[in-house]
């Protein structure tokens, strides 16, 4: 038995989202299928995020065991030969036997593109929430701030999913800007489900002068409820950048 | 009768270029129908250059007339609404009926992207060369300066379409890169066709070794004929990025 560990790049827009659902075109599903046809055995792979239908990958990290060693760099052309081209596996490796791509990460991070332009070009509107209104870049920047540390985040996670502890670390939380392209990255243990595009929703209110900066610190309170917070911002807009893990993977 | 100047950017892969063709999806046939039907009457297309088959654009300039008034802000918006959306106008104004995108254009600047990693990222694997070999980028800069000023280009032009004098100007020329992403932005008065297609070729020859820079340096001499020089890098690394003006559009 070996097991590998591989950075897996992919668009959304073609997937029910990562887990795998009967019926449904998962990054799961397709990855499975690639390895069990190389492998000629069950394979399950795990991902270090579970990403919603929609949300893009760059960097997800994923493991998995085969019964018998490959090069790690074979493997890598194999698998990317037998999956769609909308899924890549960019860079392969063998780990050791206590790896585990979800339990073994330090951090995780997300990057959220905001196109505020009128029009926008055609070859990344698949990639951007589309947000036809300018953002206060220098109030974003200050918002941002409040996110930084572990605060209760039961009101930036999806209603049915709300675990009894919603407390979560941030370690980082920037909004940058280019032109009409902005763009939002948060790095954290771990993330509640939608609670990035929460943060963007929530965001979004603040920058376009919909609410001010002292509603987004009472919403950190822990007395708020999901319906208090912004809205879910569309996944288009959402990548799974990077995830860490106590020694550099590649 | 009003003339107009709209910036278009559009995704060349469903295209097969910017001219009109019977019976064939171009740029310049959607963009005339989607104008032809808010005007109501036959509507010339012109534009600054004459992208290929497969060719990008983000800044194609063009101009036709309509015989009425349209405020520009709204016109831009309806001719959106009736464009695919792989096609989008960016910005729209009145101008001058001196004005020609094509024959009032000073100068026209292209962008080639060059992927030299093992795999490519599938969000940009349609907008760049997925060449997988790395480049010289020293080379590549020391092979650019070559280009610079007026030179007989006619070793770098679809043999069928070389114009009696090849002599071109090109203003500019330089490479850049970005771990694995190389580019390569030319700025001249006006390029032959494939030109820009056959310098990425040429440059791929001194880059990647297979040849020196005295090569370049001959091929420029004029003696040269189009099978003397590299290959013609593919479409999809290609963007048609900015046009010059004698006073500025936008």
């Amino acid at each position: 038995m070996a097991r590998y560990a591989m950075q897996v790049s992919y668009k959304g827009k073609d997937f029910s989202g990562w887990q795998k659902q009967p019926n449904s075109r998962t990054v799961q599903g397709v990855l499975e299928s690639a390895l069990e046809l190389l492998a000629g055995h069950p394979v399950t792979v795990y991902g270090a995020g579970r990403t919603d239908k929609g949300v893009h990958a760059l960097g997800q990290v994923v493991s998995f065991d085969l019964n018998r060693h490959w090069a790690p760099e074979k493997l890598l052309l194999a698998v990317n030969a037998h999956l769609p081209k909308d899924v890549r596996v960019m860079r392969m490796r063998y780990v050791d036997n206590s790896f585990h791509a979800r339990y073994s990460a330090l951090w995780r991070e997300y990057v959220y593109f905001i196109w505020t332009g009128r029009v926008c070009f055609p070859h990344f509107s698949d990639y951007v929430w589309h947000r036809k209104q300018k953002w206060d870049i220098s109030k974003a920047r200050r918002a941002c701030k409040l996110f930084w540390g572990t605060k209760d985040y039961r009101a930036f996670c999806r209603k049915s999913e709300c675990p009894p502890s919603a407390f979560r670390t941030i370690h980082k939380a920037e909004v940058f800007s280019r032109g009409d392209l902005v763009w939002f990255r948060v790095r954290g243990d771990s993330f509640l489900t939608n609670m990035v595009r929460i943060m963007v929703g929530t965001l979004d209110y603040i920058c376009t002068g919909k609410k001010d900066i002292d509603y987004l610190e009472e919403l950190l309170q822990g007395k708020a409820e999901r319906p208090d917070a912004g809205p879910t911002a569309p996944a288009d807009g959402l990548f799974f950048w990077r995830v860490g893990y106590p020694w550099s993977l590649w």
